[in-house]
């Protein structure tokens, strides 16, 4: 996996606050923190969940090394004893999670932490790497992969990628959100992703002509060459190769497996292309369009009638390109009072609609008759509802945008529990399988929500109880102040 | 250091490609490959050069392990004799670069790679994730400085980045590019950046009141503490009670550091918080500014009245925001013959602004008689000019786009060798030293070439001999075609 290696990946002040927890006597009372978000990223209606595994098994394995301890020694303001309690700090908690490759929304915890405060506050900056990236790069993947609809998405994204891991989990990540495969070989070892690829210009010109660099490539591999056809000039001279080698393949009763189209206006070359290789009877050799693509090319391409099977998407789906990170928060929402009673906690903001949600919750989806993803109700954990009989969720803030669910055929609580104590409760799914979830969950989110473009607005919103709960704080806040 | 740690990080058609090579009897042909992007990131003026020692250390300790080999084999096309080939595959080339921290302007070679032919096309993708990432944040955070002028600017991004890696090189690069300090401790561990943060929302959400929080917070952290006041209300509230822990501070001897405000309208905020602390007597109290910065909204925040002392900068510089990738590619530019003589190569694209620029070429930069950078001259490598009396420079399409350029102080070949037989021949300059490179190329960079927005462009031009083979080649791929 390509989660972080220390504790010591952390920022600075959840160091200085951990030991002014450690100076305070604090390091006992217990606290819960929700990780969220407050917006879809890419003006979009929906995000894809990434990044369990690697955040569980970050956790599981936290600690200092010696190494570390030396450095943060020499910071300058860690006491020696601090320093001392470092060496054996590990993490203790329980964690609640929506399941890794799940649709989530704004607003609702996709993960709750309850632990030692101390604990709480040092994971914050590495969960929130971890969810930012993997969330966004799976939610860029799925938009991508819908748009493609029946045609394979590749992935080619390693040399644009933002850093090495930033390749690598890319490749995982993308390949959850409904990419058939990848480029980078590592991921292809590490994740077990399917790879593919074959040829670069440069086979192309390190040969005297294009005609001799196809022949050399596809007698090395019979069977798997795309041949790159636009080196050159892509109708005049790349698909006329093309041709040449494929109708001497099938003379010896092989098949070129199909060609890649890397520059120029797809839409045009791929229907000349399709049109020339249809002409000379080779309807089975592929077309692969690959060139800066994102989910809005591949949309308008099959508007204008390009022929392409096969999509390779580089730098805008591995750079989640259009917005360049999910901002997942991770907020404080209940803390044990010295005497270990729970307090409930809310911080107001400027704008009240940022607000955070107090107390510790769970994640009702409702589903309609026909399976489908109806809404989604947050509610303290614990307190139960007869959904068979219909729930009202209440808008945050907005006090007449309340609405009553009825017709529920289901109600499922989305966070269930993965660690006790500090150790994983669970086994990790396979890949292909939280790519299924993923698959499975989009198709039940109604198509309007699937909208590349100004999508229809999934509600997420308060139970009864919670919205009781944020009230007498919100209102025990303004007499405060 | 983050570099990749085996040779299988790359897209697999390299390997595709590195076995067609091995097949063909092609693997003692000595390429050339430059290295070079289009166009510079952020419709800047420049670009900061980040990422040689990465790159350098990843390629002298390239190789495959059993385990990488065993997974190749198990793609399905890779063959027993190549397999074994790998087991003993490392990079034996020589490397000439421009040194880490230079500015650098599109279409010239920043690294250039003389290999054996296999081993050049591997390291391509590897290559290409280095530079283009670490340069991005490089002249990000160039930019971001550049706007901050005489104020810090800390790098705050960790949560942010695209990935653990994405982080860790972010904060190197982020401090090459002018940042003063960064919240990531392991990036402080590893590389000695200096460290800087002090507290969240939470700290002051775990204690009865924010005035609580802010006096437990100073008696540990007397003279490193930065209370953050927008929590409840900035105006009404955190500021207040910051000016009452500082009088108190102040009473016993000590001093209060600073404030941050981290929502809100910072110019109002700042200039208010400023206003208050200066009427308490407290000039001293700095005041931090974060919130979604980048160099645009610092430009303004100038502007309109700010007064902020250090800037918190986090997602928008560590994941390159408006630009998501430096687009560096990797292009043949000679190759031998099976006779050992060597070839120039050129790729001619649709768009003629894109081909290379063929053969084994030096980057010559001439600074003018008050020592600004004037322009950068291509020539073929071993041409000999004498640039005291002169030297035209061509556009390398543009007929009657020349320019003779007179009265050149110096001229600098700025591609310096740093590997020879795949081991590095120079010593590393010391990360600080990076630094102050950056910032003395950018302050020998005209200012309107620093302009943030529609900035002055810096002129790349041909020399006369490699206008002249360019020209050969173009005619002859016209005659071909």
């Amino acid at each position: 996996m390509s989660h972080p290696k220390s504790a010591i990946f952390t920022d600075l002040y959840e160091l200085t606050m951990l030991q002014g927890y450690w100076k305070s006597g604090m390091m006992e009372r217990r606290a819960c923190f929700d990780l969220y978000f407050r917006q879809n990223p890419f003006n979009g209606g929906y995000t894809l969940l990434a990044g369990m595994e690697d955040a569980l098994e970050f956790l599981e394995g936290l600690k200092f090394t010696d190494e570390d301890i030396e450095y943060i020694g020499s910071i300058g303001f860690f006491e020696k004893g601090f320093l001392e309690y470092l060496k054996s700090f590990k993490f203790t908690g329980d964690i609640h999670a929506i399941p890794e490759g799940s649709v989530v929304f704004p607003r609702e915890p996709l993960l709750r932490v309850e632990a030692p405060l101390p604990e709480c506050q040092l994971v914050e900056s590495a969960l929130l790497n971890i969810f930012n990236f993997q969330s966004l790069i799976a939610t860029k993947a799925a938009r991508v992969s819908l748009e493609a609809g029946k045609d394979n998405v590749m992935e080619f994204g390693l040399r644009r990628a933002q850093g090495v891991d930033g390749a690598l989990t890319a490749s995982r990540s993308a390949y959850i959100g409904g990419c058939a495969g990848t480029s980078n070989v590592e991921a292809g070892k590490m994740y077990g992703i399917p790879v593919a690829g074959t040829q670069a210009h440069s086979w192309i010109m390190a040969f005297d002509s294009e005609l001799e660099a196809f022949r050399s490539f596809v007698k090395i591999y019979p069977k798997n060459s795309i041949l790159l056809v636009d080196t050159y000039d892509t109708l005049k001279s790349g698909v006329p190769n093309a041709i040449k080698v494929a109708l001497e393949m099938k003379g010896e009763g092989g098949r070129l497996r199909g060609v890649r189209i890397d520059s120029g206006d797809l839409a045009y070359l791929s229907a000349e292309a399709r049109r020339m290789f249809d002409d000379a009877g080779l309807k089975d050799v592929i077309i692969v369009g690959s060139s800066d693509l994102d989910e809005y090319i591949i949309h308008d391409l099959k508007i204008q009638g390009a022929k392409i099977d096969s999509y390779g998407v580089g730098t805008k789906l591995v750079t989640g390109d259009g917005t360049s990170a999910l901002s997942i928060v991770y907020k404080l929402t209940a803390l044990q009072d010295a005497d270990g009673k729970w307090d409930m906690k809310l911080k107001v903001s400027d704008n009240i609609n940022k607000s955070t949600l107090p107390g510790i919750k769970q994640v009702w989806r409702l589903y309609g008759t026909e399976n489908e993803m109806m809404a989604d109700i947050v509610e303290l954990e614990g307190v139960a509802h007869d959904f068979s009989k219909g729930v009202t969720g209440y808008h945050p803030v907005m006090e007449y945008q309340n609405k009553f669910y009825d017709s529920i055929a289901e109600a499922e609580p989305l966070l269930r529990q993965v660690m006790k104590g500090g150790r994983v409760t669970v086994q990790f799914p396979a890949l292909k399988d939280i790519r299924a979830r993923a698959s499975l969950q989009l198709e039940r989110l109604h198509p309007t929500m699937r909208r590349l473009m100004n999508p229809h607005v999934y509600k997420v919103s308060l139970g009864p109880k919670l919205k009781e709960e944020t009230d007498k704080l919100l209102k025990q806040n303004r007499a405060d102040s």
